[in-house]
């Protein structure tokens, strides 16, 4: 085996995003063991700075020694017991992932369907309710195969019930996207390190309710899985500090140094850049020509999914990006492939210098394959000036003053 | 949330050991996604590394995007089904594991025990094996709660028969002492990084025989759980690709660059080291009349247990280590709790340095404590002097000509 060096790249797709390098400085400090009394501490920092993003005071918020999938799993398989009715609201790619998982941890599954790039409204879950009376709920904040992001409220109000216990995926918007684990009585919520947190994957942040807590005292079968039965993971981090498994030492370093990063540009400014960058980045498409895949009230400011205009080959022009540019955008999945780009703005990858290149960039591409297409860097660009003009606390990205990101 | 600084540790518990700088400083490259060509290859080359250090040609030898307990839950979960009779050899701690997990993975398990600090001879095998005709098998190599190294040939020449699944932990061994997977018949193995293949924890190396590759395909109840579903996981890491989840980049970067240096060093060498360090620390925790808790014929070499010296309290001693010296070992585990040190020696944490300043230090505390010992250090030197004039081809641990590791 040969050395290896990772070659340039700006990560546009749907995640993993790009790190920062102080994330990368202090997942590469020197090993300790996960006994180590400096790691607990570690440990607290995580989950504490976790709290803040979810906004939650939930005892059991800690990241799920695996990825994504792995929390998706572990609401499924601590949530449902065999035979219980559960509820999916699929849409999407993930949507599907969770009732597949949900039927494996022996629930008896009932799809409350949309078309892909819609949102569901609260009436329809309402009926189905109603007619399934489901123990469990499951539903996508933003679904990475369609860069719909589904509206929280409506839902939590018809889910906020004593019987519910409701479960939302939040991989592709937590830390990019206003969320609110309390406020909205969310049940079992999980996300991945590696989107909008901007730490290398790995780990699955969860959270749960006091509902979900109190469920995991009263379910009569066991978890099935060992290795995700939160019963015990909950020792593991807590006070107790029951052994369970060892932690991955390096990624907590990880996520603790991101979730820092976030606690110092805050929720509200995180928000904003994400909003923002995504506004830019749509008007410089649109003002391409191209169209986008989901209604302007659905669109995700974290996934953002856009139409391959006719006669155009979709792989063609993302193995330019990568050649040319060193940009990684990726195609649609599923239903979608070859129908849809997928260009993620998010954590660190969520820039303005990021949309202004790949507009550029895509700008020349398209014009060469003859589908000539104008303007994208000037319209995005207006769209940064009036926010700045809007707000004068956000003028300069490279400030020196103000703990302000790039964005 | 301060700036987080890891202090100094020399970290000699049962894991996870010290990592080679080379493995942080390849670890902390930036992101790549887990669709790009490059990190394909990176994928591509985490696989012939792990079959070098299995000893396999199997073409499902990857890591599993968890630790070391995932990989014993993918173990089970995908080698049993729902009322299949499972055998399990319990005679630590992580087989009293391997038994839980089975039955929550549908298994009836029937275990054969023997004390803590034994290992299982093949007739005792052979008559629960005519007893209970189990479909698996699972037995530990090294326990890294007794530090007993169960020797794997006697077993497995009972245990490769064309009805049995075997199922090997070698969490606490790959990589530190021999291992034949293909050459001893063992159909499903599984281990750790952060042991003696010296990665961060996150990662568990597997690796399945034929015979249990045909047993994914021949089953007839579905994986239980998704994430650990082999079937689905040999398309995500083998040619065809098919998308699965997104795997831990950072850690795989980190594992090509420790198998890497294990290719440098080379198997043999790579064992040699971790013997003659055993050996040597052995011998000096004899000459200062501490007692081992294995015989000699059953001893690892990668977790090394010693008995707490009457009248001596367990954390006093750990807690001096790690205080001044920044030495961690670590204590008993279960019924071992009190009883004894586990002292790991274990991929980059196994070296001729580590061993000397632990007895010295040792030496110093429990003379401190009342329990007077000496000629520690003196005694393991000699077992290092007397390698080299064995071996002068070992002569010097910081020779420039050869790749040869501390040791």
């Amino acid at each position: 085996m040969k050395e290896f060096n990772v070659p340039f790249r700006i990560l546009m797709g749907p995640g993993p995003s790009n790190v920062d390098p102080r994330v990368l400085r202090a997942m590469s400090q020197t090993m300790l063991s996960h006994l180590d009394p400096v790691f607990i501490r570690v440990m607290d920092d995580v989950q504490d700075g976790l709290r803040q993003v979810f906004r939650t005071r939930s005892p059991i918020t800690l990241p799920i020694s695996g990825t994504g999938t792995a929390g998706m799993e572990a609401a499924m398989v601590n949530m449902i017991e065999p035979g219980d009715t559960v509820l999916v609201c699929t849409a999407g790619y993930f949507a599907d992932r969770m009732a597949e998982i949900a039927e494996r941890a022996g629930g008896r599954v009932q799809r409350l369907e949309a078309p892909w790039g819609r949102v569901f409204e609260a009436d329809q879950v309402r009926k189905a309710v109603d007619r399934h009376r489901p123990k469990v709920v499951a539903f996508v904040h933003v679904e990475t195969s369609t860069g719909v992001s589904q509206p929280i409220e409506p839902l939590a109000e018809v889910l906020n019930r004593d019987d519910i216990i409701t479960i939302m995926d939040c991989v592709a918007s937590l830390a990019g996207e206003p969320i609110d684990v309390e406020g909205n009585g969310l049940d079992f919520v999980y996300s991945g390190s590696q989107k909008c947190l901007s730490c290398p994957p790995g780990l699955a942040p969860i959270t749960l309710s006091e509902k979900a807590i109190r469920r995991l005292s009263t379910r009569t079968a066991p978890v099935q899985s060992w290795y995700l039965d939160l019963a015990m993971l909950r020792k593991y981090w807590s006070e107790v500090r029951v052994y369970h498994h060892t932690a991955p030492i390096s990624l907590n370093y990880a996520l603790r140094e991101a979730l820092r990063i976030i606690e110092e540009e805050t929720l509200p400014r995180l928000y904003a850049r994400h909003r923002l960058n995504h506004e830019a980045l749509v008007r410089g498409l649109e003002a391409m020509g191209l169209q986008m895949f989901v209604g302007k009230e659905a669109r995700a400011w974290t996934v953002n999914t856009v139409k391959v205009p006719e006669g155009i080959d979709d792989q063609t022009v993302r193995t330019a990006l990568l050649e040319r540019h060193g940009i990684e955008i990726v195609g649609g999945l599923g239903a979608l492939k070859g129908q849809v780009w997928r260009i993620g703005l998010m954590g660190y990858s969520s820039n303005r210098n990021n949309v202004l290149l790949l507009l550029g960039a895509l700008e020349e591409i398209l014009t060469e394959l003859g589908c000539p297409s104008a303007d994208g860097v000037q319209a995005a660009s207006r769209v940064y000036r009036e926010a700045e003009l809007a707000d004068s606390g956000r003028v300069s990205a490279f400030s020196e003053e103000k703990p302000v990101r790039v964005g």
